[in-house]
């Protein structure tokens, strides 16, 4: 069945970073506001409510989905349901409301994305995300995600070449691209060879990754509204879900190649097939640079570059603002934040913007279509999705 | 648009109790590999997963949904996602189940509830489960769910008389009721003066409630496979979910009546509506039993009573087993166990036994209507679902 019969028409978004008043409730609350003023509808006419957090002992609020309703008093009684996919729950959200519209059981409904992060210290965070690793082999369960990426990168090097210096462009690029949105978490240029010199203010993390392959510790929060191909006349904006396709892969690192990226490989190719389009329709993409090596083996998902050869996609400008298919005008997870469950409908909305012609940050000019892709895990739980202007 | 259009072709329930060998995997595992065998089709033909799983702090396994890919290679590169609401996650997994079928994105479905409680301290298991209470007002968020639902019992009796002797009622049928069941964590008949006295073997926990008034703290899984129509008529067994309806409420305490249990009885009332029956069509009922309190509540938000007047329902017969309308045939989740995440999905496996006429414990005979109820919080997040026979 097509789910091009889906669209967004509104789209909120918080600032990210450390935002120290904010509880998660206030993140949430303030969201959801937000996307029903901008889409001017009263809130007695959403039909569903989803939302995406992650949590795992980030904060004590174990049952988050009925923090929506505390929006707004008409949204008392409505369903509400928290969907999780690690750092791909936004998108989890995301496909819950498509369902609900496609099922019939819903006209319009409200994705939030939301996680509070920063009121843990750095060992809370990093175990917090730990609980998205796989908890029954020793060896796994004691690994960060940072040291899983760094094996990713060390993996890289081995089977090809070393990925640093593209992975140290990577984050050259997303900071820069990130000094344009107001709501990014950092706003400070990093020259390449601050991102591709250890030293003393880029420390290893997880060797081989520096401080600068790594995204953010992040509070934040960003919603959407959706509706069906019907209701959506009725909105003067319109941005169409041409294509939004989910793939998980096993948990277990020792049950997948690392290198392989299937998942992501198998959602983007697919999404782009549901679409009926092909890497030359894009004119941006936003995908999942958690951490820079990340970014690299999305760009041979997508088909940008062959395996091992990523490097030539920043070699030749393509990713590059002002490229054939800039990836990450918004900054990325890196720059722009990681607030983990919020991501993937942070991605979205930003998306809104670009495809109405309104961008918050940079622009990719007159766009019409956008690739979206967003993974939990270490290519575990993989979202990609292909939006398609409409109306602006 | 009717949500008759899907269908249980088949389930698996686990043994509910102190499962000590069995991690969260194992229960995943275990049961998803029973609903395949039992509805005889291959792991490769399931479209997608979902998984339902309250978690907040009772296991480590923060990213869940992809164990579910552990019981199969074939499923391998499925969607797979998690749904959270509270102690309705089983059901919040049903209803995104049956969206994705009725979307057309799906056929064949699995569902699967999970909870593995029995490895943490009783202190650590009441501070988990205290996380589905509202964060963000101190004197809510130290009340633990005990006390919340000893705060109604305390209401109903300022209000209209001591609830005590109809709750004991409760839990000694469900007790009774229990003793038929293999798969039930207690085995013990319970009488209702034992349950009506407050005595060294059964004290207060949170008064007025008794020991005896409380559900347990369990291990345990069940899953189904949902399928469409179309895709349902190639299965012997088929029960179809005439009605599901969903409706959450304010998390705050203080923005609602305990009493009222308005939200059940939106989604009751407005199940049994969709489904087009009464409560004169139905065999049976599976209810939220977390409390003794709760069922007495329900039996009004039922309409079998009306507010103030539960008891009579317990007096007249008519939820005991053999009666007009029997409630928690299974024991309940007073006796049966009460896995948080699972309890939804359970109560939609053992339906799916009664209305195939292979009840797992006391039968409802010739049964063709069955109503469940299961809820997250204290009537917060609320399903409820009406099946009918269609083939056994």
């Amino acid at each position: 069945m097509a789910t091009d019969s889906v669209s967004i028409v509104a789209a909120a978004h918080s600032r990210f970073g450390r935002l120290t008043d904010a509880t998660l409730e206030d993140l949430i609350v303030d969201v959801t506001r937000a996307a029903l003023a901008d889409a001017q509808v009263a809130a007695s006419e959403i039909d569903a409510l989803f939302l995406g957090q992650f949590n795992s002992g980030l904060v004590p609020d174990g049952f988050p989905a009925s923090l929506m309703l505390q929006a707004d008093p008409a949204l008392r009684f409505k369903p509400a349901t928290r969907c999780e996919n690690a750092c791909a729950s936004g998108s989890a959200a995301i496909q819950a409301g498509i369902n609900a519209i496609l099922s019939g059981s819903a006209e319009l409904v409200l994705v939030v994305g939301a996680e509070k992060m920063t009121s843990n210290s750095t060992v809370q965070v990093t175990k917090a995300l730990a609980g998205a690793g796989y908890q029954h082999d020793a060896e796994e369960a004691g690994l960060s995600f940072s040291q899983l990426f760094g094996l990713a990168a060390a993996q890289y090097e081995q089977l090809y070449q070393s990925p640093l210096s593209a992975m140290a462009a990577i984050a050259a690029k997303n900071h820069a691209n990130a000094m344009a949105n107001p709501l990014a978490q950092m706003h400070k240029v990093m020259s390449f060879e601050h991102c591709n010199t250890v030293s003393e203010s880029n420390p290893y993390i997880a060797k081989p990754l520096r401080l600068t392959d790594c995204s953010l510790v992040t509070d934040g929060a960003a919603a959407i509204v959706l509706a069906s191909a019907k209701r959506a006349r009725q909105f003067r904006r319109e941005v169409a879900i041409k294509g939004m396709v989910q793939v998980n892969d096993f948990l277990p690192l020792s049950q997948r190649n690392l290198l392989a990226f299937e998942g992501p490989q198998r959602a983007i190719q697919s999404a782009l097939g549901k679409a009926q389009v092909t890497l030359e329709d894009l004119d941006f993409a936003e995908v999942h640079d958690c951490f820079t090596i990340a970014e690299l083996l999305i760009y041979e998902a997508m088909g940008l570059a062959p395996q091992g050869q990523g490097h030539r996609a920043l070699e030749e400008g393509i990713v590059q603002h002002g490229g054939k298919l800039p990836v990450n005008l918004s900054g990325g997870l890196k720059a722009k934040g990681h607030p983990v469950g919020a991501t993937g409908v942070s991605m979205h909305a930003l998306a809104f913007g670009q495809l109405t012609g309104k961008p918050i940050g940079l622009a990719a000019p007159n766009a019409e279509f956008g690739l979206l892709f967003n993974m939990g895990g270490m290519a575990v739980a993989n979202y990609a999705s292909v939006l398609q202007a409409r109306r602006a």
